[in-house]
């Protein structure tokens, strides 16, 4: 029996490179190997987005986003957090057993109270919403990029409180960290974010991934100079497209000296748009048949809402709030 | 029309005079007067309660104990908390919308952070949760003791904010004080409470009945002493039975003289037994019909869901999470 596996994305606007081989590209080559469960995380949006045209447009276009980079509905169950209210209430008994300081010790909470002394409850409570989403499903792994781990290390925590406190009831998640590809350089090889302003679309225009390749910031060596590609935030790029041979003629011609930075955006614009064009078709399809996705995604709940259903059960009866 | 009232009980154990004064009495009266709403608060109870066996049994026992205090299952609608999770996916929208910082201040919170470091997020979030379950059920007032008047505050400011932040949804209800009767003084005067050790409890046998009676604190002076009611705590005691005439010549008996603690006590026991003779009977038919009180909290559950259909209908869209 293949092992369970679940994702949480969260539906906020443009997702770029570093989404794609940070997470998409995880969850795509999980399809096959695991039972794949993948939750578009309005829920946890709402921390940060409080309108309603824009959550549920970023819903609908996070959606079609991963559908168009490969995500199947008929191998992964695709579905929205919302659909299963069932963790909110999970959530409340976790918060039951989890005191304030384990939750300020939270890196992301950290962070963002370091921003701003007035952050949200949602947020300080996130990480245990996020255990429940990934609890209630049985995820034996949760593939995460290297900087989450710690949210599976929470859901972890809190597996172990609440089968001690109330009886098993959860099995413990592992992250599922993919090394290689673990950190996407950005167009000024800091992490690639959006906070950082320094992304590549994935959905953009010709025109503005041009600008974004054309925008990453080198050295001025010339042309003819030896290059360490090492050092060089193009290559870093081009590294996630090349492989073997492909990728060891680019070192080459870096070391060798005659490829100029101009060259090397020019051939990484190439790759792009290569790479990205049948992406690009599949989600055109998505957008001129937009209740299809809806049908994914309800279909999707319906599956996982079937998923919890004895979960949620055992649950209740474990927390005492069944009277039988 | 009638408006709408909503209270809610934490299911803990022994209930005492003071329960029933401070607070059984008020939803008992108000259950002709208003539209009434009463929740058995037993996510509230996982705060402290972390064992099935003893949350379900205080469950089913605080029902029998407000319905053999009167509660009329046909006028109000009585039912769990845990029937209505949606309070769980509400307190999540309204997390959202709440800083950590103004939780801080709660004043139940930094109590409990008083005496202990480690005050569960559960305990921390419960204002919100609160919240959660008053706003649901479009409640116009809140009955509540003095002392809990800030929780009503805190559901009015949240629905302040929902309806700023995503249009009109929540009305703002108003908290119901019974002044008179707003606190119940306990065997040693202070405020009747079990964390005092000071209650006298309302199913008790009669044997603990005389006991809690007999260990009323009092001066010590003769039975012959002329006495100062207002001063005394049997008589603060007294006066939650007796009206009019009956309390006046008591008062005088006091002034006078020749009334002693032994013989005010005596009269006490009596009183209380008479009055609590009958409610102790109902809840003997209770115990022994215990599905009928299932029964009760089912439908009562199946009306208060019906009740919130819309409304949560209607959450959902102007937050988002509906895609239509």
């Amino acid at each position: 029996m293949k092992k369970r596996s679940l994702s949480g994305i969260k539906p906020t606007g443009t997702i770029h490179l570093g989404n794609y081989f940070g997470a998409i590209k995880q969850f795509v080559d999980l399809q096959d190997e695991y039972e794949s469960f993948v939750f578009i995380a309005d829920f946890h949006a709402i921390t940060t987005v409080q309108n309603k045209e824009e959550l549920s447009k970023n819903t609908l276009n996070i959606t079609m986003d991963y559908l168009a980079c490969g995500l199947d509905p008929k191998k992964v169950c695709l579905f929205k957090q919302s659909d299963l209210p069932e963790v909110t209430e999970l959530t409340w008994y976790f918060n039951c057993l989890t005191t304030v300081p384990y939750l300020e010790r939270a890196t992301a909470y950290k962070d963002a109270k370091a921003k701003s002394k007035e952050a949200s409850v949602g947020l300080f409570d996130y990480p245990i919403l996020m255990a429940a989403d990934i609890l209630i499903q049985d995820a034996d792994i949760v593939p995460v990029g290297a900087d989450q781990k710690q949210h599976v290390e929470y859901a972890r925590d809190t597996a172990i409180k609440f089968n001690n406190a109330f009886g098993e009831t959860f099995k413990l998640p592992e992250p599922r960290i993919l090394k290689e590809v673990a950190t996407v350089p950005g167009i000024d090889g800091k992490k690639m974010s959006k906070s950082y302003s320094n992304i590549i679309p994935l959905f953009g225009t010709d025109e503005q991934i041009r600008k974004a390749v054309m925008s990453i910031i080198t050295d001025s060596k010339a042309p003819a100079d030896p290059k360490n590609p090492d050092e060089c935030n193009i290559f870093a790029i081009h590294k996630l497209f090349l492989k073997g041979e492909e990728l060891e003629s680019l070192r080459k011609r870096y070391e060798e000296g005659g490829l100029g930075y101009k060259e090397a955006k020019d051939m990484l614009y190439e790759k792009l748009i290569a790479f990205i064009t049948p992406m690009r078709e599949k989600r055109e399809y998505y957008e001129n048949n937009i209740e299809e996705v809806k049908k994914i995604l309800k279909e999707g709940a319906i599956k996982a809402k079937e998923n919890i259903k004895a979960k949620m059960e055992l649950i209740r009866n474990n927390v005492g709030v069944n009277i039988n």
